[in-house]
């Protein structure tokens, strides 16, 4: 029911200016109550520093003198107020127990103080760690291995095989390790390759809603740890992902695929298969990437949004774009005999 | 069994023309058969006029003249076959009970004639209201709201505090209120913030199959009443959407953007975060919007598609654009000293 | 545990070149280790072949010379490939049974040799082939017929009236016959078109974990034989998909749209409705298909990747696109009035 500002100091290692008060919650700085504590990281916001109801701030050092209530002081408020509100909202946590409406394989090994609930399947040889939470509905097939104090949430697929590690959060509606998209045409038709690869996921692992993680064909698909996917992610067979990547919504990275550490990938990104992708690269969001990217940097692709009048005759310019610039050319070489 | 032709016109406010019969289904015209009922509201089909097998159609007072059989004759065409439709076929319905093979907390609240299908998990202190209809193996946590008539298919997954509001139909696969995507880097990795707001829907709202729907960071993310959603569609948290917009299949929206009233928007649209997008706003399909919309009207990105080697070479042009911009510069410079 | 490459031989149509041998697994070459089988299409992968670790190889005639172990020769190594994976992999069989976990309807027929898992809910009427199996969670509603050796993974929901074919792989968070998007607007609102077709999926067909596909307003929604449809595909009320069509990940289409046969469709295609795609053609990814394709062959669209600082410069040009190409008209104006 709230914590000492005092105490949030020593916990984040900020400095406190002021007295000490409780913190019940956090807020926006525009909608901060008597109670809260709310921060302030882009200077856009200080125009609410003078009037604002909350009972504490967390700040940059050079804000201090204008700020009316007591302070939590930091360079990188931003980083405080994420660890304040981890404080103040540690992660709901089910019961522990086995639900009696869970249907556990006798094989399977669930660890201390975790939680399986109600709905779920467990199949063979499943091996669970300790602290960990299974949501209602999830079915785990056989031989996956899930470390400690990971959560799923309800409605989870885990795949055959799969390897999940410690602390990691997957939400409602990930599949993980289903058949990675490959075939070979014989005649009119194709022919499925079986998908013999496993998915396997790192530690710290945030997995966002309806994601899908394909299976290998040969090889595993790999997670590295601390990735962050967000919702609706595709991620073909075979693809590795390097440690701390961050990829928002929607993207889908084809097979084979080998992206590097410490990437930022915006939303609806595509990426092609076989690529290689090096460390710390950024992608804007909706790029389509067909080429291996060998130096960090910034990358990007896609057209600007227009009134949908003017982009169709700037649209219409761009299929004769390559005769436009050939007649540019001409007029040049035109020009210079002329000179 | 089939509604007579005059009580379906005067269930739809359409003026009967002709004798009166039993009308059993709906068909397209060129597909329609004794019993049914068709429509013309696009010119091109007029055609199929003359020779048309239905039993009745629905059309403009202007082609009355040329309809060989009992009309109903309505200035908006289409709008009187979607209420013959819904008088033809209302929405199915599950016979109302709590199944004996759902999980229900003692603390949550199933209104009268509801139905709760088999393998549905309800937890603490959930409230459903009348006629409502929970799908087989729904999941729905603690203190959710769900309005009275509102129908959930199978294999939904609701997170704990959302709210739906009534008259709702909410597809498979759809999940809302898992935690937005938000994080904060902390030396090489990244520390979650708690998403501690909710999903709030309002009434009448449809949401398509495994569209997912953030709870906010701190704020909720809100639907507006009447809001239509098609599936695999991406919310972010803290997205708010005004009554009545319609959004196509696999768009993504990010984080903090404001949608108006009234929108329409095109499949495979992305919108980046924190935008404001007035009301009345039209996006064509794959447009990336990436600032504020604050005019009405119909907006547009995205490149026309061509053959393969056309595109090409256009595209590759596209990398250079800016330098044949520079060059037909320097060509009107030159051309205007030559004068 | 094994089969001997004679055997290999014998089922693939190849010949074997060398001694006979056991072979237990298949790899990548330059993973494969004894007892494994590996094959070369791409000839970038030859410089492997002296140092392979490969029991046997499988391999086009002309790289017979250089091979230093045993060999399948063949004109189509990655078929060979193929089949020989399919022999040392054959498909996971579940347990053949009903499981006591299952909510069945009385109605409902399930045939010989099928397998029904844990948490599965089948309504009135279903009839399911024999060989058949329906995965754990699974919702199947009133009157779906599934065919005969159909493999449908855990948490998938086949909506109402929804006809599968023989020989299927359907995965996990698939869901089938959910409404198509369909609405009318009334004032400010919209009315709901009743979805009163139903969804079609022929023999042969495999379709990818969180795909959606819509059942059809008046007419059925139907995919063909043979089809291949990768993860999170959405596919909308009233499309048609010819047979043995391939369509990769992320791609949407939209309603009342006709794909023929033998298409391949890349990733994050999206293809606007009512048009018509006629057969063989190919879609490279990330296109947006805005008109039908009458022609055979490789359409494309989208812009191509750069550093986000030259793209920002190309991109603003782009927005005056139609300006340029006017200025440089009006150049080739001047200069042709300067002869």
């Amino acid at each position: 029911m709230g914590l000492y500002l005092s105490e949030l100091a020593r916990q984040t290692g900020a400095r406190l200016e002021g007295d000490d008060c409780l913190i019940e919650g956090i807020a926006e700085i525009s909608a901060a109550q008597s109670g809260d504590i709310a921060f302030i990281s882009n200077p856009k916001y200080l125009e609410h520093l003078a009037g604002t109801s909350a009972s504490a701030l967390i700040i940059k050092p050079e804000f201090l003198d204008d700020c009316p209530v007591p302070a939590l002081i930091t360079a990188n408020p931003r980083l405080a107020y994420a660890k304040v509100a981890n404080l103040l909202y540690p992660a709901r946590k089910r019961e522990s127990g086995i639900s009696s409406n869970a249907i556990i394989s006798a094989t399977a090994k669930v660890g201390n103080s975790s939680s399986v609930a109600a709905g779920v399947v467990i199949y063979d040889n499943v091996v669970i760690g300790s602290n960990a939470q299974i949501g209602a509905n999830c079915v785990i097939e056989e031989d996956v291995i899930i470390g400690e104090n990971t959560r799923i949430s309800p409605n989870v697929t885990v795949g055959y095989g799969s390897r999940i590690g410690d602390g990691c959060i997957i939400h409602s509606g990930v599949v993980l390790g289903a058949d990675g998209f490959g075939f070979v045409k014989e005649g009119d038709s194709y022919l499925k390759i079986p998908q013999i690869g496993n998915v396997h996921i790192g530690n710290d692992v945030e997995i966002g809603a309806n994601t899908t993680i394909d299976r290998g064909a040969l090889e595993n698909t790999v997670i590295g740890h601390g990735v962050k996917l967000d919702n609706q992610i595709q991620i073909a067979h075979g693809v590795t992902i390097g440690d701390n990547t961050v990829i928002s919504a929607a993207c889908a990275i084809a097979g084979s695929t080998h992206i590097g550490r410490g990437c930022l990938i915006g939303g609806l990104v595509g990426i092609v298969e076989h690529l290689e992708i090096t460390d710390n690269v950024m992608i804007t969001g909706r790029t389509m990437v067909t080429h291996s990217i060998t130096e960090p940097g910034s990358y990007s692709s896609s057209t600007p949004m227009d009134t949908t009048a003017n982009w169709r005759k700037n649209s219409a310019r761009f299929r004769r774009l390559d005769e436009l610039a050939k007649r540019v050319t001409k007029l040049e070489k035109t020009n210079k005999s002329a000179d």
